[in-house]
């Protein structure tokens, strides 16, 4: 609850126009549904500029139908549920008449994508073919969010030749998302090549000592090249939403 | 080295203007100065926008001094030395005029940090008292890139209304750097709070199952906001330095 | 076995009422009955104010019911069992007349809860849809034992005034049990908002670097809010009892 | 920032006892002072009925002082530092006229324990001697926020006759602080034999596989008793805090 | 191959009985058969007292069989063989006459157990009612080694009376195996009541932050109680094996 | 890339037999194939001695077939396909008329072995039985790479004389790859008894505190003995190919 | 607290010779003596055949002196002080005439050791000369306890024909006490080769991924080898206990 | 001890010329002087090719030198100590007169380097300035066992053009040494630029959640490049040891 909504609030108290015991209801209640086992927040959008994003995992098909009838009743346009099976995905395509599903992103998609163009340009790069569901999880959020995306996968450190080939791709990038399991190391070459900032992906790629994708976290946090920042493992939807927020940026140049 | 430094390249061998032995020898050598222990990068500014950083760990004072006057010498105007300890500094100080230290942030800084004011609007908020040489480092860091600066400290969650005070400078901001030790749950609420990146730093404060800034790491990975991504423990430098590179994005509006 | 037991047994042997044979071999055998498997405790009531429960992973139906029968025939009006899945839950409720089996929180109840209301007054919050089982588990074991309970669930910090809407229950809670995954940051936040003990209970909801509930558990040792003590990933039961023992404190003044 | 404040404040607004602009400056500025490294809680004591303890760790003898002068200045009686070294101290009580050290504890006190006699029976016992610094830190906490404390030490299970020999002071305990290193057994065995609440303090008292106590948090955090939460290793403030909490419930029955 | 049986060979040699070349041949080859998959070893019982026992986990039944009948036509009276599921049971069962399975223990039995009454005494004693299958591994383990095994199960520390009333038992021990999973803490209380040695287990009995067992094992470790050393976790037959060890040596005083 | 190919290039630029524009997309696009999912690097056969060999965990069946098809078609003789299960066996073998399975290996290979034998010695050791899936992917490997393999398995060193019986093999060895779960102790033994180069791999073998081959990891990396080098967990494949590398670097002496 | 000693006070008490008040009192006191910081066990001897051993890490030499007093004048002719710095030594020296130090183990001795030979033989093997500290530990322990201890040194398994050269020596061993760092491989070898019981002490002796003593705590607990139980790292004192208590079993043969 | 020794020797017993019991003395004692506290193996060299080398750390200067005197005086011409420190250095410079100290690699001489030039050529590359001490370890112990060494240090991936520079040296090398801290990932770079065997060594540079070496050396394990194996963390020598073990088996082409 920010300040200018406070004051807003209070101003109309002020007024007249609004009694003192509304306006605290008001300010408690106003932003989300209370549906029991969970309170989507309708206000999202207007407070952060993105529409309430639902986790899919965790949560039952009828549990997130529920959240979504919510939300698109509540007047968001467009929901991003992550972390989607296909047994989920069959229920929620019965239940839901919206409901799209992107198998190889496990995301589901009510209301569809943007239908303009997206602005900017983000380059999703993945190290290797065991990559790419992550890589199109990153993807698909970002073009959900508005956003030009263009993949280059299997690129990764051990044929660093299959990298610079798409050396006008990454030149051309805004922000450039980096996945990679095993060993990690994509991300650091990419921010040596580039002048725009690198959202590292670790992936649970690889097995042994890669620990589930630990080794390629470990890895990337300590980067020796500048302008790199991390993600939780297999986490595509966050940084495509942190791409995204980092791409609008220089759109919205008013803020 | 992308392919655009290699046609323009190619082209002056395929002008007659440049032998192929010449051209190989070129690209192979150009963008950088030997000095057996190092080898400083006197194109990254070119390349990255940004010029070479020395990472002032694990060097010896006479080294460090070496590659300043490399760099320097090279055609760098500033030249940004981080995790400088006091001994160091002072060694530094007595060899290089242009040195000069900031103690609360373990930086030191030859030429000066820019004359004009810095562009967009970053804010650094850290947790508590003792985060405060850490979010030193990124804020200074941040200013020497060129950024204009707000710092909010001592806004941790155990006293919300604390960082709510801070509203207005939050709401206002183009990124958000925000420094944490212990349990590292500020960013979380902070990116719940604006609508713009947030680059979370872990810290080592703490003691006990803190482990050195491991919890306030494994935390923020794992924030339940979105539009938090994530640099090393301490690592105050690599969020200043990525906060500037997504600031600088709005600003040149042609890249 | 403690002191005023002792004293009590060597007073009858005093009186000659007992000799000290049969003295040493009540110390030492009374207080349960042996299975062979098991050995359940038919005292603790008397001991410790609340009978024996049952941890139900890791034995089998019949082991489970064997035990229940001894506790219910040894004089213990209600027996709770935990980690009771669905199979087992079946097996049980065919064998034992009194068996009832709450799903959503994986308890199994013998004799049914308490018929008076609760007293006093604990709040469970969760953090998150997926976090509610671990609630439940909470809330459904301090109501056996005799607690009245609020229920505020997806009260996670990323929308942190949803957490706010709940100031009213908050404010008058004795108790308040604060559930939650990934990060773990909100019984931190809870914490600093209420003058009442808090008991923390990570889930292991995430991925990742969540590491199946460590990171959260880690956070909420390193609180930077005073008053904040810790139970074992997804050990609602725990909480639930820590709770009731906390509450039972003001009730039972004479103690 | 509860809801009872809100409408106090907003009732203001409403009566015309208060523009607007007033209130959400008063709400959000009021409940601290900004000395710039630090915001000193100012309305803790009102806020959450204890006052605000300042942490000494990371932080410089200045700036405990100046903190420490914000909060009696403030109307705060009585000032707790923890994690206090001699040479702080030293300068602390070369400063402040009315600071006294408990160097057995490492607790700086401004103002001086509560005069009346503590309520209620808290009872902080210790494993061994090497645990009673951690165990004085609670037991000196606990004392300061006005309990009766009663110290049984050197009472590990290694030798278990001498925790019977307590039996007594455990049967009257309303709350136990249980403070080991090691392998962390001890509130494990007190929580089977006495029936109010265990906090449990894992202490680094140990090598080699105590990995600084590790084993003992983990021990404590799979108490196969009932009754036992737990706080960070060497956490003796915090568990003396919980404790006084939980006994303060009963005390204080109008709640 | 020990410097014993290197002389016998080399004096065979020197008396012209045996070729250098032959002598060279037996000392390589001798006390193992080769089935490629694995070289079953002959001669352990005549080296160590204790015939070749069978690691079942990772080998086929079939690989399982061949070892076996190697070993039993090599002329082991007896063969035991460890970590054997109910299928590997079943085949074996049909392929080999002499198999018996102790499907609690999960122990295969080639032979039989000693038919005359084993020596000495070693006690058993299991936490809680989970721990008994590693329990039973050790116990029958013992057996087949030929010792006099008595069990005293779910004796947890918890409801201590429970393990006093198993003290006859503990003090005719002449070893006691102390099984315990959670927390870990029966073998620390056990060895503070008995004068022989101990030999801990711990048993990935628990969930959350015991880790697998890891918990029970570090705090065995480091257990405070002299006379206590470890095995692997759920290591039944290491502990079961290293008692018959231990309690052979008084029996064999010629040793 | 290497700078002999860029000289190449760059003499055809220069004697106009290849325009700038040419040359540049020759140079970035040459050397793989781009399959959208992969791109499959058709020149490593000539770039480094070896062809592109498959890594088959998290690949589809027909993503497998596809790039084998591409590599075939580019020219490379025989194809190996890493960690293939019996199902995609089933599937590729039915799609690739040259695909042959060797289960014990997990490996999947196209075109067949090298018909002439292969060249010096390599040793493959394995401590257990169980270890010998990961041997066998070892020593395939190392054939599939033409190398004359020698194995010998079951020679773990709690019977040391099994390992001696081998001293021929080992003497004779160009190469020792050493195979071993559990402690993990085999390469260290072997290590001083040859003076060769010991590639070391931790397999997964072993239960409880071998977490996995983590604990063999280590135990390798941390040898007592010099000349030992180690892979990952379970890494037969990379053992093999490392060891393929060594043995042959003295066959082809103008190296 | 036994049972038998329970039955002689109880029958004093039925026997009229003891009030039940004495009776109690005596039972819950007498076997400490309680120093306020400490509670010296002074009944152990009796209880478990061994005195008390005063674990010098964390205690003050102050207090060191004070237990060691409580313990010579209750009664106990010989105390072992552990982990005893050079500091510590020369104030006890001072202090107490009848203390001698043993700095290469790092051990104080009150009252010397027993003047009569040791009985059975005890083996201490050590890997390499850094081991040697904890090697002369459990030595030294070992005589102090009334054992015959023979010392095996630098016998690691990279040169293994040094450990052959002990072969006597094992040969002879009634218990063999292990000792190396690294990786910890020398238990396992050793117990292939004796009939014996083996107490394994991992050393931190190591650097890098020997983490302080992990990796060979890790590969003793996972020895391939049966007949090998583990102590804490860098535990010698511990290793030379159980060493005696296991060669004292045969000594003693009516127990 | 190998067959082809224990051969000779029985052959001598065979003959009349040894006595059997001379025959086993001599097996069992020959290699290796016993000095109490260290058992120098003086056959190392016969064995292996390579004498023995001394490990510094751990060891005073006086074992050392003792270590050193009978190596020397055993035969050996030249002797290599690692890690041995300043103080360690100038202690045994003054003992023994052909001691030489190489304080960039911590690594002491005795007896010189080879007169000849080395055979073959190891690359040593490492990825910053802190690395090179750990590189020079490498270095040097690769000239003491005769090697061609080049150097390229400060070629981390960051800047990659840096390390395409050295392709010249790379390309001719028969084996790489890759020397990295922080994300490790030069190890998986060089691999896919070369066709030799690459050694990789990670290093404790770094900070943070580079855990003291422990993140490059789990990059460097899962290195998806093929031809890397790994040694342990600042293990400078073990590497130099096994290049020069690679590089001179094409060199000694009769093995």
């Amino acid at each position: 609850m920010d300040r200018k909504e406070l004051t807003e609030v209070l101003a109309a108290v002020e007024a007249g126009a609004l009694s003192a015991d509304e306006a605290a209801a008001r300010l408690a209640r106003a932003p989300f549904e209370d549906l029991g086992y969970a309170k989507p927040d309708l206000a999202r959008g207007m407070r952060q500029g993105v529409g309430e994003v639902v986790y899919g995992e965790g949560k039952t098909a009828s549990q997130i139908e529920g959240i979504c009838r919510a939300l698109t009743e509540g007047g968001q346009p467009r929901v991003l549920v992550t972390r989607v099976d296909e047994a989920k995905a069959a229920s929620l395509a019965a239940a839901l008449p919206a409901f799209a599903y992107r198998p190889e992103a496990r995301l589901g998609i009510v209301g569809g994508l943007p239908a303009a163009p997206g602005a900017g340009r983000i380059v999703v790069a993945a190290a290797g073919t065991s990559d790419v569901p992550v890589a199109e999880e990153a993807a698909v959020t970002a073009e959900f969010l508005g956003n030009d995306v263009v993949r280059c996968y299997d690129v990764g450190v051990a044929g660093i030749h299959r990298l610079f080939a798409c050396a006008d791709e990454l030149a051309q990038a805004r922000v450039v998302v980096a996945v990679a399991g095993m060993e990690g190391a994509l991300p650091s070459v990419v921010a040596g090549l580039v002048a725009c900032p690198v959202v590292a992906v670790p992936t649970s790629v690889g097995y042994g000592a890669s620990f589930g994708g630990v080794t390629a976290l470990l890895a990337m946090l300590n980067s020796c090249a500048s302008g790199v920042s991390v993600v939780n493992i297999d986490n595509g939807f966050g940084a495509g939403y942190q791409a995204s927020l980092i791409n609008h940026l220089g759109i919205s140049p008013n803020r």
